[in-house]
């Protein structure tokens, strides 16, 4: 019998992602029981946490998966235009990546999640390490920036980088509570010309 | 039998707060359960229900004196001061206006009921009307500031409200996490100095 290639691996883990991903958007955190785990992702329970140990490591797979991804974009285009894209995913809903609900139910499951990471300084420590990656690329994009001279100078850029994600923590709960995208293009203006060296003076 | 008084009225009102805040704060909202309450507030939960409907109307009723108190603070000293004093609080557990966890694990349940302000349109809209004290607030102050001159003047002043409000959930979230406080301190002076005229070319 023929083994099971490193490629049909990778499609597996996939399909258990993005099942996972749809059932915490519809139940949240606590109503993604393993049963409905098992329907989304077409898997029976012994196949999924032979990929996953538990709920938890699919949760922070998933975290690690919108760090990765947003990472890319902070590479290319940095993390304001990371905010902007999930404002249009907010005002458009059944875009998600996987044509589920949307980004805006799997944002509200992370903030299901507050009180354990409040309460689980194990499990805290773990969701630090899944997002890295995005801090990571954040600081990366504006150390060169900094040195091509497009950033302000007057503020480190481990501070602007810290901004930046303060603003991105807010559009994510804003986003995820379901309150109005309003003006954010605009608010989202003011905070890119912020970190620039043109909007400022010397 | 001489009647309660309206002084006893607003005592027995600011107990059934007082207790349910603490007990909100050290068991979340689902975990808020109509014993514990009595058991932090001292009363039958038939005197809890006299003053405030249900649960959800008690958790509502401290949104709105949270609101209430920060928007004292926001015409005195503006919104940055109240993220400030929240930083504050965040350092120092133990600290909470009751006495209590802190501030930090009452904001965690904030969090919490963002699934619900999500998926359910008439909370939204309540959550919404009673954290509106804090906008009204906010906006009036900057009409203020705009008016001395001391706001920049290339962006509207709902602009640049929300943005303070935008970073201001970024921060409750972060805080309301157990995130660590970092370099928060220079992140609001970048927010501080980003509304002000001065620190901006014309």
């Amino acid at each position: 019998m023929p083994r099971v290639s490193t490629d049909q691996l990778a499609a597996r883990r996939r399909q258990i992602l993005d099942g996972a991903r749809s059932c915490f958007a519809d139940h949240g955190y606590e109503g993604a029981t393993v049963r409905r785990l098992e329907q989304y992702t077409g898997l029976s329970r012994g196949a999924i946490f032979h990929y996953f140990r538990d709920k938890e490591a699919l949760f922070l797979a998933l975290a690690e998966q919108d760090a990765t991804r947003m990472a890319d974009v902070v590479a290319e285009q940095g993390l304001v235009q990371v905010m902007r894209d999930l404002l249009d995913s907010a005002r458009t809903p059944g875009s998600g990546p996987d044509g589920d609900a949307g980004d805006r139910s799997w944002l509200g499951t992370r903030l299901e999640v507050s009180r354990r990471l409040r309460t689980d300084p194990e499990f805290r420590a773990r969701w630090q390490a899944h997002s890295g990656a995005l801090t990571a690329a954040t600081r990366a994009r504006l150390e060169r920036q900094a040195a091509a001279g497009a950033l302000r100078d007057d503020v480190p850029v481990p501070v602007l980088a810290q901004y930046l994600e303060l603003v991105l923590e807010g559009l994510v709960s804003h986003l995820a509570m379901g309150l109005p995208a309003g003006d954010l293009d605009a608010v989202l203006d003011v905070v890119e010309n912020g970190v620039r060296a043109t909007s400022h003076t010397r």
